[in-house]
């Protein structure tokens, strides 16, 4: 693929920077394993959809781990400013001497262990001393050098730590991370376990200075001042994220190969300890999402056994608050969310057999490289043959990608809807239907 | 001030990007008018807080408005990716014909007509026709490309609406926007009204297409699926944003001539009608800052008065969610939020005159160019001369700066603490004080 193809400079000018006309050989290197991770599920690399994926993969790497190429001491020197103070009396009062607490700042991390973004909602509080304070968003900035690298949380937890206390040089650091990581989703737990966690929340704290002791009184301040005010929070001394207990599958050798030379690629050893399980973590993951030709073969199984009534006794059914899982296309990330479905028909209650059909049609249709859009289509165009041609499917997720990538929109969440039969045409349908679909949580 | 000294260097690092070593003709024109603007406050331009909060601001109101170098067609192209649909049927499901929604994306806007930044929630959604879809992610970078220039809200969800019916051409578009700006709390309505908002929130919609109608179904449909379900949105239709209703002082020549040249620099004209008063709505909000040299003698006035008793029958009392504004010295942004005042007293409420007499405080010391350390320490200092010696504050704040200038930390907020005297010795008067704080709303 040549460095000056209208495609790479096209997703350069989209991310805002232009690194010039020539690709770095990093980014390349990258391109090429996504490729093979591409042939490895089973998928068409010259489709329109996947052509540009190989370079928009390796472009939010890149993104999500430079700050590696980041110094800390360039970001504080400059934003220390004097502050008066009463540190040389018993009291102190604001300024040099008073802890300072900067709350719910959102950062995304690529994990060591597995490679998939985690969600990190970080705290951090100082107390100043040589009667100097540091600029607050610095706070901010400084945690995001070290969220932007491959991480474990307890590490991301010390190094922000570390690297505020050493700059700044404080009376001391307190650090609290409440990271969120995907629970690993396979075709078993998400189809049999009905209360499959989506995410597991796990916290991590580090402290220097006075700080340094875990038992301090400035540990009592600083939580008195975080958001979870009365709760217990309780933190994780070791063991990392949940993917560390992930089971291991076998995997292609190319496939591994591929993601070894990714980690190399961002500046990495594939070699480090913590780093070893990582490709075969990710491939676990990834091949949960590989295309797979099955037909689904349900015309008129459902309908005529369970659901079946003249048209008269009709009116509009639904089920609401379908969990999936899918893997978006465009970037190689994670969406999930949860899939309602209306249609028309009798009387009765849904079955716990059809239901559990519609959970199976979400999930096979979910387990694939998707875009959310067709994903909904596709659920709609399923459950028509099942339930009958008037069917209306809303699908609601949140989109690492929305969150990666310098989007960086931590809040937001992505409907869409398809509409087929009566739904089409009959706006009081769609509105009847979509009333009962409950606020996404 | 030359080019190259270390002050414009280690600023250009701070923001991720380093211009060279040639500061721009318009950053430095804004240099200098930030300078008038600090001097008709009273301020000490080489004071060392303030010696580079010409450049911060130059630099933060040039990556605020950066939308005025950005181009939609680059965004979009490249990202339109061919998806089936149904189309040709009556029906449509997903992918082509579908509904698509994008919500909750958090952006800021300076606004034209007072040059204060607002806070802006934004929806979008749209119809594709054409058997193609665009990437979701460009929804989100379309609408900061005319979120970052002077904007009436109004007219930036027309941009956002027309500009993506443009590169995306579907069948219709829909835009949302619920924006909070500043409510003017000028002296008399922060003192004298208890109950005066600090935000005013309005919504604002655009569409086109099948959206043009205000009363279509596809309207129905999108706003079924917002978060504020069951809610009737009212919409404004035009008067814009709270700060059109703001009153006018007289304001110094030499300030507004500076106002009008940042207004310049940024690629704007002054002259449009738009932006005729903006200079005066500007200097009428930070002319709220001046620097005061009114000493207050409050010393023992209240202390023997109302709070006076015996060692023996003080216990900790306090004083909490007393609100502030206050103005950030290093970016010339807005901060506010409350401030929580703990002290030894006997058993007696704090009579109305005392109450008033601390907010009066807090008031005064937020009415100035601060930093919320200094604004803490300052607070604690004058009200230990008031209530006795043992004295304990917390500020809670949220900051513009933390919202703009590339940061975008939405959710995040500050605390900081001044303790005196018995709190600076006892955690468990220190927690006793903290727990009675309410969680900042």
């Amino acid at each position: 693929m040549g460095a000056l193809d209208e495609c790479h400079y096209n997703v350069e000018l989209e991310n805002g920077v232009n690194l010039g006309n020539c690709v770095e050989p990093e980014t390349m290197v990258i391109e090429d394993a996504v490729r093979v991770l591409l042939q490895g599920l089973g998928e068409d690399i010259n489709r329109e959809g996947l052509r540009k994926t190989p370079l928009r993969v390796a472009k939010a790497l890149r993104e999500g781990t430079k700050g590696y190429n980041q110094n800390v001491k360039d970001i504080v020197s400059g934003a220390l400013f004097p502050e008066a103070g009463l540190e040389s009396k018993v009291g102190h009062a604001g300024g040099a001497g008073g802890l300072v607490i900067v709350r719910d700042l959102d950062f995304f991390s690529y994990c060591e262990s597995c490679l998939l973004p985690f969600q990190v909602k970080c705290h951090v509080g100082y107390i100043p001393s040589g009667q100097r304070v540091v600029g607050l968003s610095k706070l901010s900035r400084v945690a995001d050098v070290f969220a932007k690298r491959l991480q474990d949380p307890n590490r991301l937890a010390d190094e922000i730590c570390a690297s505020l206390q050493q700059s700044i040089r404080p009376t001391g650091v307190a650090v609290v991370l409440q990271c969120s990581h995907i629970h690993f989703p396979d075709f078993r737990s998400a189809i049999f376990d009905p209360n499959h966690q989506r995410w597991v929340k796990t916290s991590f704290k580090s402290g220097s200075g006075v700080f340094d002791d875990e038992k301090a009184d400035s540990w009592t301040d600083f939580f008195s001042l975080l958001k979870f005010r009365g709760l217990n929070a309780e933190f994780a001394t070791s063991g990392g994220l949940v993917c560390k207990s992930w089971e291991m599958g076998s995997s292609d050798p190319a496939m591994l190969g591929a993601v070894s030379s990714i980690i190399c690629s961002l500046g990495e050893d594939p070699s480090r300890i913590e780093l070893l399980e990582t490709p075969a973590r990710f491939l676990n993951w990834l091949m949960n999402f590989k295309n797979c030709k099955l037909d689904m073969k349900l015309n008129g199984f459902v309908r005529n056994g369970n659901f079946g009534s003249s048209v008269e006794e009709q009116h509009i059914c639904s089920e609401v608050n379908l969990p999936f899982w899918s893997q978006c296309e465009h970037h190689l990330l994670p969406f999930h969310g949860v899939v309602h479905i209306g249609y028309y028909g009798s009387n009765r209650v849904i079955n716990p057999v059809g239901k559990s059909l519609l959970q199976s049609l979400v999930h096979f249709y979910g387990f694939k490289l998707q875009v959310q859009e067709r994903l909904t289509r596709q659920i709609a165009e399923s459950v028509s043959s099942v339930l009958g041609e008037d069917v209306m499917v809303v699908v609601e997720a949140n989109h690492t990608c929305m969150i990666s990538r310098g989007i960086e929109k931590f809040g937001s969440s992505t409907a869409t809807i398809a509409v087929l039969g009566r739904f089409s045409t009959d706006p009081t349908a769609r509105a009847k239907f979509l009333q009962v679909i409950p606020e996404m949580s």
